[in-house]
């Protein structure tokens, strides 16, 4: 179906990032691949390529569009590669919304320029280990001491954790009050080189190998209180705010993976042969590719009308919910069925369908489960 | 997520039609599905909303609107209200188009004022028995006898065959060509009152019970050569040309019966108790009704964009049968979880859902089945 | 698989009740479904036949044999055959275990040997409008006054209600004591020839048409204390005895039908010609036909493995649960395929498949949904 | 449902089996699993027990059993313990039978000692690069030049290939004749320390990471005719004859990791809170694992029903197809509801159900894809 959610700028952008991933990323992917890391100055590139300034106010370096559609076609043309931007996603798509929402003036001149320009990479520290998402749970605590908090705890599943310079720490400020069980929560923009901040390892994941995903731990790592972001203690009520974008997000890039996946299975069965015929010929092929691209579509028409109603400021919780579940589902099945036409090769990593199914598994579990979306979806219903 | 598709005028037509078919088809439809036809009245009181003439040029008596979002609308309320408006569908979506594309002026002038005051309720038939949709197999026959042609054979599965008054037929006129195997085969606009005419048995079907499905059976007909719709022996060529406006009818109808069939079965859970609490109250009822609202929105935002595109004039052959292949499969997964959650009801005809359960499974196969949706895009994708 | 349940006996009796079948069910079972009932000479020749008498002691009249080997070749010979013996499924295999197990020397003496005829049919009452599974809000009550009890109330989805000569009903003795709320629920094998005793409407249901489900009416309903079945107020305790025997009878006939439709289909695809090739030439009609030949086949395993554990005396109920909860979906899966296959003639009564459709819908909710079942098996997991 | 396929001494055997595990393997497996292959000595430890012999005939040192049932439980106790044997399985499963079925006396007694005690390791080499499973267009080339064959080509996807000693390698020794295209294939038992024999890279695939899948070269590899098995250019016929056996083998496996599955997703949920409130304890946990138990235990039936008429020499291609089909669905199914249960964790390889979601994607593809399996079962059906 002809899409109308793009202009000619967003086409544009989209061949200079199409050949850079051409020429940057894509001859070296394997080999990152299997370091299971991407190398820090692949976000130097991408910074000088103007990708993480794009949604930056321009008073500080960025090109201040408020729009989510070059985000979109970041997603669609990594796909599209097969490659991946390692852990870089959460600088933008979760930091960014944290520090425009939170910091005050001084905090932003000092953040975004290096934001921008990847001097400074940005990742988010929410879950603690064996807490979830259950934030009432934390047991990371921040203790002011002078101009100082002094940080003390862990996290885990902490996406671009290995590799990001400065990390938006979730802890706890206060008690509990009765009347207020949100109370007592802070956020702060912790510097990753400080003293006591340590980068445990690297977690050994199912997929997304190029993603760092690590363990935190604060051992009285003191974080100036020119760091803490937002009011102290109100940090509960900035938490999930943000939620409709990282699923909008999560919901674009499943339909890019599911959409990447007929491609690479369309081309895989043209070109292979068994008995003397394409796999291509074959009527179960036909219809099995057939199937998946009506799918496709159906999750392309979902993501694109997220995708227009969170650049209006109108997404909802249960609309996000909503697109993240059938996005991810669908990707889930389209992906599963392509790599099956690739037969034994699809069990090869070095085809991209391979890394694709098993990166996708986790789509239907991060930024909330689809049993969390679930619950929100039924609350929405009024059940 | 916020529609698009509908303005105010559209709006407006729902009140009125929703009042309409509160008043004059819900308190009468038990009655007419346990008769298995709706009466001959309900159509002329539909003409006299307007519903038949909202396409149909102005100086034929109609509004002249070239859109189907009243159409749509139709769809989502008949649905809603869990009923049909009998076999009248065809009136407009199949029978119209052939209208409006090859009736001359004086066709028009004699068609269609009683086409919209449904003095003249239309049907197609194309099918015949044990000829599926293989049009080349087709053995009714049309030979021209001075300013007649003599019709004679049988058709099948004529939807809205026993109360149509005028119906086109497909018949040979002449041999195929060596060289042109779609040659000859003509299109008519046969009175149904003609002598020779006959109504089979109308059959029973699984669902759709209103809906009067026919044989009918040509017997030495006398179709006056001015009721020859388009070229002689073109006929072929014209078939096929509205298929996507009539998939797409199919698809934004599948997609309003699972949005209804989630109402129902919302409505159901909660009034209903077991064990002391309702139904509703359950996390699996809760997560079953979510997973079929991410469904159903997924649905509502291909349908809508299949029906802008259609409007537009763009929508391809393709993307109508990608939007038939979703919708429809989406409506069978959601009616069948919605009506597993009325429990022993949702067996009982009185219970709407029980109804759409068996309406609905025709979706996947009239119109073109799945398969042949599936044939239709994966030639599109080039395999 | 070569299956290992059956041995000559069981072959020769599905010899003859194919035959049964043949001569005296199919030639009549279109007029019968037309009718929406099957004639109560039916169970006259099917006691002849000596099917009602299997399980029977063999001094009230029947075979003695303790074993449901020959109602699951009943099952899988009416379901190839695609047709039902109406609502006497319920006669032994829902009520006779009751009669076994509760009813006096006297009253099997007085019982059975009607029962073996089919002078008396059985019925079983239980479920009340508005109640569904949950018993404890049973209103139907059960008042002593002399040598009768006096029986007021309803009940509702009584398989063979219409035709039943006599039906075990439950109802309320006394009133549940504080330390025990199970008590005071009463079992009475009621004369449907009784004053007050009113056969409601025949309810009208999605499938399962030739089959008898009515709602009953007790009004002042004096039945002879001689008809008291078991204790009284100790009823409740008698009920779900028989639960996996009953479970296995729909897996089994759920499996059956599977069967049946895999066979319907082959048969089809195997006559119908398209584009001058059978519809089974075709790669997507094997691989649908096989991928569903494989789900039989596992259904075959279950049912086979629970009908041994049955006749074992070894089949717990969380086994049956798992059975039907299997076997059910396998069916309605298979069904769903194997419909498709015929194309528009999937959807015309007069083929078997479509009455199975909608005949199956109701496997997975009678005899406790899936959703009891799935409760039913996490309990027996400690979950 | 209690299971007949076992007895006393298999009991025993699992007993014996599983304390192995606990001790020998458990201990270890994250480094092997790091390492992406297992010691050499786990198989000389698994010899010691006497794994490798149990369907050996005592005559040449093993156990003389011909029966899979103890292979059976290999495959529940090292899925039970979210571990695997490395490549090992092939040894027994694929290379046994060809040396049963087509070595001499003489290398009988050369191979079967050496094969007992893991001093010689087997595997199977048929798959050529880009050939998939068309045998037709095999390159490897094996010509006679005195007492030898030399060995010219390429197979790749040879699970075990790493560690092998002597590996089935299957070669063009004549070319095909125009009567008989299966002509002029032979099978060779190759000294994988000759001369001019490498094994390429280790294939890095998506799961089974323990497993040493590797691609093989030839470079004129000198193979005593003494190495020939069978008869020269019969190989074709040989083929393909332990399929059913190989194919059962793929299914019982799958069916136990469905199995194991579903025990670690239990203990998961019991042991994690979540909102205070161990996971299990929300009814959509307790429903996902009910459903994935039915699905289980019908795995297990069918399992079983295949092992057991595998043993009794009665397997039909088409049942283990079947098998193969069914066991593979249910545990890709399962595998991935039961990983969803356990949350971002389900995400994270230390956890056995993350490997075993990328383990199992191979079953539905390797000894035949499930696409072949269906061909099969199709041409069985006589279609």
């Amino acid at each position: 179906m002809h899409r109308t959610v793009y202009d000619e700028d967003h086409e544009s952008f989209r061949q200079t990032l199409r050949a850079f991933i051409d020429a940057e990323v894509v001859p070296h992917y394997d080999e990152w691949f299997q370091a299971g890391i991407v190398p820090r100055e692949l976000y130097t590139k991408l910074a000088e390529l103007g990708i993480f300034g794009i949604e930056v106010p321009e008073e500080y370096g960025g090109a201040g569009i408020e729009s989510h559609k070059f985000t979109a076609i970041q997603y669609e043309e990594t796909a599209r590669a097969g490659v991946t931007f390692g852990g870089s996603g959460v600088h933008v798509l979760l930091a960014l919304p944290y520090i425009k929402m939170l910091a005050t003036e001084e905090q932003k001149q000092r953040y975004l320029p290096n934001f921008v320009s990847a001097e400074e990479m940005w990742a988010l520290a929410m879950t603690e280990p064996g807490a979830g998402s259950d934030l009432a749970g934390m047991r990371t605590t921040a203790k002011r001491d002078g101009d100082h908090y002094v940080l003390n705890g862990a996290k885990t599943f902490i996406t671009g954790g290995v590799l990001a310079d400065r990390v938006i720490v979730c802890a706890r400020t206060s008690p509990p009050r009765d009347d207020d069980r949100r109370f007592g929560i802070s956020l702060f923009a912790v510097d990753a080189h400080s003293d006591g901040y340590t980068v445990g390892r690297k977690l050994d994941k199912l997929g997304l190998r190029t993603s760092d995903t690590a363990e935190l731990s604060f051992e009285d790592v003191r974080v100036p209180v020119e760091d803490l972001l937002g009011e102290e203690n109100q940090g509960f009520s900035y938490l999930g705010r943000n939620l409709p974008s990282e699923r909008w997000g999560i919901a674009h890039g499943a339909y890019a993976q599911a959409e990447a996946a007929v491609r690479f299975a369309k081309d895989y069965v043209q070109q292979r042969t068994i008995f003397g015929k394409t796999v291509a010929s074959f009527q179960n092929t036909k219809f099995e590719l057939a199937a998946c691209k009506a799918e496709v579509d159906a999750a392309q028409a979902v993501a694109d009308r997220a995708l227009e109603a969170l650049d209006a400021g109108e997404l909802t919780p249960a609309e996000a919910a909503s697109a993240k579940v059938f996005c991810t589902e669908v990707a889930h099945r389209v992906i599963d069925r392509c790599l099956q036409l690739h037969g034994g090769y699809g069990f090869i990593n070095e085809y991209p369908i391979a890394r694709l199914y098993a990166d996708n598994r986790v789509n239907r579990i991060y930024g909330g489960t689809t049993e969390v979306m679930k619950t929100i979806i039924a609350k929405d219903m009024g059940l």
